[in-house]
């Protein structure tokens, strides 16, 4: 029987083999309803099923492998453990696939082990929490987490291809979607152990962490219209520049991000057109994420941007259009799994450290039904998002074993 | 026999047409070696034959119309008339096709009037001026003026197409080019007729100038590495933003523009990847374009915008490449050309206003082979580069009457 730390050596193996899916040759770039989204999908089934898993896939394309209780246990409930195997452009290979193979790995060693729980393990790889091509949010676990809005059919990506067809192209119906959740009766609990994307276990020399709840965050998109013009002629006490505006409100929100302790606030995406070097912008888009644990702190930087892009406008008459985009609440995790949680990384022998999280997560919309917590561990310099992405196998050794023990707490507690 | 006037008309209704040639429905968008630039040169090469000229496309894809010389006159030489008709993103209609479409008017009204010259008159349209794809400076017209640069085979435009290939959809051979050129010694002159693209001759109410010069330029593209991170988790001391890096750069070469009069310093291009909201920017290259009569000027602000780009990065703890682009000195106009332009102007009962040029246009490359001038026509509020481009039909007469005086004034003044 494979020990935890060959369980951990194959996780390391499995992320690198996962990263080998992409759309795009020499990054991680896996969006959701793409050929390298499917392969990747086929190959956590066949890691499911060797692990003792009955697997099958639901019409978003969520991939949900099934660990049966034990059969004393006839009306048994669910824990759900997971993560989700879509990607940003040019990702690391841990953010989102741990979650899905730390699951498979604790059911592999239960089964190598013929171990089963008084309730049911499913071990959930959402198809898309990114969001990254149709600018979703949570695509993959709201429909489970019966939060599907139908509106999202009609949601295009850059190509001007709908989420409908997407959904179509991967197999699903997509008026059968709201099929695809699960009912809260059954649910015992969601977990989801990812990596922390942030520097503060490296700082405090800790492999993993509990999560207590997860920042809330406000998002716009900010578009400037001003006039195209000739680059050589038009003279520049004249020239209403659309990037430069764009440009202005750049380091606005640096600025007010930089305002507040625990604050982030950032442009990620900033578009300009024509976009030709000898050609004045005519119009810029921008995006804005911000995100703070207090949302007095969110909603007071938010206005803050929103008064800037105003001002800048003003002084600069071009046209400007503020849209919202979907938002995000702060999400507490349960109580009371939480607590398991710190209390089986203790008996592991380590400080139990509860963080908050800065990313958003499927435990937001898992928490519609049922209790939800996390397990942070540690990355390399805080760097996600990136090719550098980077953890340490004996880190990956330790979340395995926290986890299973909380499992087996979970049981002992006879908790749900 | 028509008219000057309803010359002017038919030029305000083909330039409408050769509008509809577009790669982006419902743009004006004509980039080099494309089908609507095709289109777009079988149409001028109708109305070219219509006018009574013989026609023949290089191998680069430049259309020349050629209207002979009066048989008593058996060692003529030839005076080129002529613009470009690709153009950027987004285009207006008249930017480059308005010297096409004068130089057939007037051909057409010596050819229905049975005129000859003792020159012939060739109408030369361009294929590529803007340089928008393969990011080239007088693609067209280097080939004709003996500016050729084999190397150029090897760029690329966006989607990795080579020149090369670019040239070969379009039937060339790119090897051939060399033979585009054409001997200095058959030159008589060159002039284009162009719409201002600056506000002066609106300002001063008159309809058409002389153009003494075009001012230089000088370009670069400047790239910063930072490191991309997640949105949520980096805060915001530890960020290496390559988008706030660019940003701040912006906004410098701006303040840097205005510093001086006269100058003009323009950021048209600014990209970041990988380009999520909830990603922070690893990478930023934007495009610099900075122009003045004066070089000492010049060189002053190019050096200013470097300095703040070192200093931004080094604060920033970005990395910096900084690649200068193929710059232009300023191109003088041949002064006795530009005499008889300006005679003409005021013999038309115009006041003879002479201006720089703001805009590279194709006489920097035919000084090469010839005297060069131009014509500037009124453009309303100065708009170019952009679908509100505007000139009025009675400037566009003047301009034919001018042009036709000029061409028989050279004539006259057995100039050459």
């Amino acid at each position: 029987m494979p020990s935890m730390r060959d369980q951990a050596t194959e996780i390391m193996r499995r992320s690198d083999d996962l990263a080998a899916f992409t759309t795009v040759e020499g990054q991680i770039t896996r969006p959701y309803g793409t050929t390298a989204l499917l392969d990747a999908q086929a190959q956590l089934d066949t890691w499911m099923r060797a692990a003792g898993m009955a697997t099958r896939t639901d019409t978003v394309g969520n991939l949900i492998g099934r660990y049966e209780a034990d059969t004393g246990a006839p009306n048994a409930k669910t824990f759900l453990v997971g993560g989700h195997f879509d990607s940003v452009v040019d990702a690391g290979r841990y953010d989102g696939t741990l979650g899905i193979l730390t699951g498979i790995a604790v059911v592999a060693h239960l089964h190598d082990s013929g171990q089963r729980l008084p309730f049911a393990i499913a071990v959930v790889a959402f198809a898309d929490e990114e969001g990254n091509r149709f600018h979703t949010s949570f695509l993959g676990s709201s429909p489970v987490a019966g939060l599907w809005d139908p509106a999202w059919l009609a949601l295009e990506d850059d190509a001007g291809v709908t989420l409908e067809d997407g959904i179509r192209s991967i197999g699903g119906d997509p008026h059968a979607i709201v099929a695809d959740a699960i009912d809260p009766e059954t649910v015992l609990g969601f977990i989801e152990v990812h990596i922390e994307q942030g520097p503060v276990l490296q700082d405090r020399n800790l492999p993993v962490a509990a999560v207590s709840s997860i920042t809330g965050s406000l998002r716009a998109t900010i578009e400037f219209i001003g006039v195209a013009g000739h680059a050589g002629t038009v003279p520049m006490n004249l020239r209403k520049d659309a990037l430069a505006g764009a440009a202005e409100l750049v380091l606005a929100v640096e600025a007010i991000g930089t305002s507040e302790s625990d604050l982030v606030a950032t442009v990620g995406k900033l578009e300009s057109s024509p976009g030709a070097s000898n050609v004045i912008s005519g119009y810029a888009h921008l995006t804005l994420d911000l995100r703070h644990p207090d949302p007095v702190v969110r909603t007071r930087a938010f206005t803050s941007v929103r008064a800037a892009a105003e001002a800048i406008a003003e002084r600069r008459k071009l046209g400007l259009v503020w849209t919202d985009s979907p938002s995000f609440a702060e999400t507490p995790c349960d109580a009371r799994l939480t607590d398991l949680l710190r209390t089986a990384i203790a008996e592991e022998g380590i400080e139990p450290l509860s963080l908050f999280s800065g990313a958003g997560h499927d435990v937001i919309t898992m928490a519609n039904v049922g209790p939800v917590t996390m397990m942070f561990v540690r990355c390399r310099d805080g760097i996600s998002h990136n090719p550098a992405e980077s953890i340490e196998e004996p880190d990956v050794e330790v979340a395995l074993r926290v986890l299973l023990r909380f499992l087996l707490d979970v049981d002992d507690t006879d908790f749900g």
